[in-house]
């Protein structure tokens, strides 16, 4: 069989066991994902041994320490993939929930009811544990999955799917729900997301040029972020130590994710007295400064930052502090430069706090806490499948909820229109 | 200038005003709209001027009398159309209202914020009252919009454009919040839709070929509904005067629309006693009725229905009618053949009323009610900009609620990620 009928055939597969799972109940959803939790552990001794030998494969090819530290599964790690699925299931299921209901004038109830996308085509990297949290996210959420992730972890993610597979056959759920396309020929990807028939929605999580590859070839809708250029803005009213201590946070603590700190903003009203502790203690932590003039002035460690340094996501210890006349100046430098992905404001200040939280249009605005906070666990969705950075159907992170749309479920006495 | 250039210097001020516009009180919005509706009437002559000039060319075309009716305006439909504008001023302002907040255990603060999309781009047939529709739900929704309408209609939505920017100054609004594209030329959709710098979704509303066309070539992400293939399932459980009022609303009060009836799905049970009557009716008032075997027993002057009947949009007074043994069949058929707009049981059965429902996977299902109820106006969210049958965003109609997405606002004392 060509590899497009075998795809086809699997997204055939999908919608019709789609079809089932939108009007399976919640009980055989978390039955499934209870024994999805079990068998990882159970069964961890086959999955580490086809892990272990996509490691060997990969190490041989040449793989970076950091991709292979990605790739490689130990029972440790099993152990928190087996606990995300279970958190999964202990989550209120979206599906079935009617988000208000209203009378008509003729008196027509209209209410919303929440419903599974779909299909989701899921096309990820090498780290295989995404492959059991999208699948948890999606089957909770009711919809079926296609799951193309790195060739690198091939042999990791089939292993994952046939664990997935019995704990479906043991819920009683078609196998079709969660299926892992078999092949690493990359192809495979411009096949999947063509597949308008089948698909209700992409999701691509992954380097921007995969990104890009997939919003631009895709025949159905993609969620998507490409990258994360997060500011913060340090007003003069800043408390300093606290101001200290969030901006150290969202930039040291883990800088290589999208939600770090790329560009720190500070009004000079504040530069003196907060600036050079500040980057002193960057610098103390390796954080290398690329500033403005006005930094410079202040800190003469810094390198001079050049135009291409404000729209740059670094995901390293590299920092871009620019010191703004006023807040409007910084506004302006967020608009022009921002990636609508996360933006927040330190201040004392309940006017200040309150404009910026309306006038920035990104999908996480925040006051006096750490832009690190874009996450889906902690803002309180549960968990995520990403994060989305274009406006449409769900803007930031993305949960069980967020994976399902709103249908108008409609009571009515006979009323027709005249 | 070229065309590629004017469009997308429109585009760029559209962003530009964009800006502006997400931070626009509603107070002033409004006061843009009562202007807007109040200079449709103060302008009439104008319009209507530049209006018989499109009818004068358009009847020179060749255009039917049909199309020529959908292209004509008067001081009773202008009238409408500044009712439609005043109307959408009445309505709430979904910008900044706040969707549930809650606390996490760290203290923060987390909410969810209604925010513009940002620019639309809107693309239409030759109707001019959809230019000051789409015009005032964008302004209300706080989003920028350019307009692409038919080109028999271009002298009228310019005209429509300069009423329109006349009102946003009068409210000092940047008046490249509504632009209408200043050409006849075809090509410029094609460039409008590519625009993905620029434009935050793009919405076309006419026929297939156009849809088929924007959304195989939009580089931004698109709200659109293909088509209605409506049904209505007459359950055994079914009051036969109520269910004969409703199909007949459904099929005859207005043929010609998406959210009339296609497809009739009657239970055999109660075939016998409703079904007779029922074609009878339809055949008094020229409904051409094309039946499955089963029907052709009950009425043989019925047309037999062949494959094609079954998935298609007749938009006329045409009826496919087909007797099921029970409500799985039916279920089944509709899942089929169905186009995911609007489906509707009648019945009397507190089981089968829920199953449906729970079941179908439409944008609207409703329970003894006419399919004609799927419309913005009539479900209660005040006006709608077009009807999206993808799940994405946004599933059915769409009023200025659903041309807004909602950002995370954060409140913290200075939380960091451990």
């Amino acid at each position: 069989m060509s590899l497009e009928a075998m795809i086809e055939n699997m997204a055939r597969a999908a919608r019709k066991a789609a079809r089932q799972l939108r009007s399976t109940d919640t009980a055989r959803k978390d039955k499934a994902l209870i024994r999805l939790s079990e068998s990882i552990i159970q069964r961890q001794d086959k999955i580490l041994r086809e892990n272990a030998e996509d490691v060997t494969a990969a190490r041989d090819a040449g793989l970076s320490p950091a991709m292979l530290d990605r790739l490689a599964l130990n029972p440790a790690r099993l152990k928190e993939m087996a606990d995300a699925v279970r958190e999964v299931a202990l989550l209120q299921d979206p599906v079935g929930s009617v988000t208000g209901m209203w009378k008509r004038p003729n008196g027509l109830m209209v209410g919303r009811m929440r419903i599974p996308l779909g299909v989701i085509g899921f096309i990820y990297e090498s780290r295989p544990n995404v492959t059991t949290d999208a699948a948890a996210l999606c089957l909770k959420s009711g919809n079926t999955v296609i799951l193309k992730g790195g060739s690198e972890a091939q042999r990791s993610n089939m292993a994952l799917e046939a664990v997935c597979s019995e704990a479906l056959a043991y819920a009683g759920i078609s196998r079709d729900a969660i299926q892992v396309i078999p092949t690493t020929r990359r192809e495979a990807v411009g096949i999947l997301i063509a597949l308008s028939d089948y698909l209700d929605v992409v999701i691509p999580r992954g380097g921007e040029e995969l990104i890009r590859f997939v919003t631009q070839n895709a025949k159905v809708p993609v969620l998507k972020h490409y990258k994360g250029v997060c500011h913060i803005f340090v007003d003069e009213s800043a408390e300093t130590t606290l101001a200290q201590e969030v901006c150290f946070n969202a930039k040291v603590q883990r800088p290589g994710v999208c939600n770090a700190m790329e560009t720190l903003l500070v009004h000079e009203g504040i530069s003196g007295e907060f600036l050079l502790p500040m980057l002193q203690r960057f610098r103390k932590a390796g954080v290398e400064i690329r500033g403005c003039p006005k930094t410079l002035e202040i800190f003469p460690e810094a390198v001079p930052a050049v135009e291409s340094d404000w729209p740059a996501e670094f995901l390293d210890l590299i920092l871009a502090v620019r010191v703004v006349k006023d807040m409007d100046e910084a506004l302006e430098h967020i608009e022009r430069y921002g990636s609508r992905h996360t933006e927040a404001i330190i201040t004392s200040d309940y006017n200040r706090s309150q404009r910026f939280l309306a006038e920035v249009d990104s999908s996480v605005v925040l006051v006096n806490a750490s832009t690190r906070f874009n996450d889906g666990n902690q803002l309180g969705l549960g968990a995520e499948i990403g994060i989305n950075t274009s406006k449409l159907h769900a803007f930031g992170p993305m949960g069980p909820k967020e994976l399902t749309a709103t249908k108008f479920i409609v009571f009515g006495q006979g009323q027709i229109r005249t």
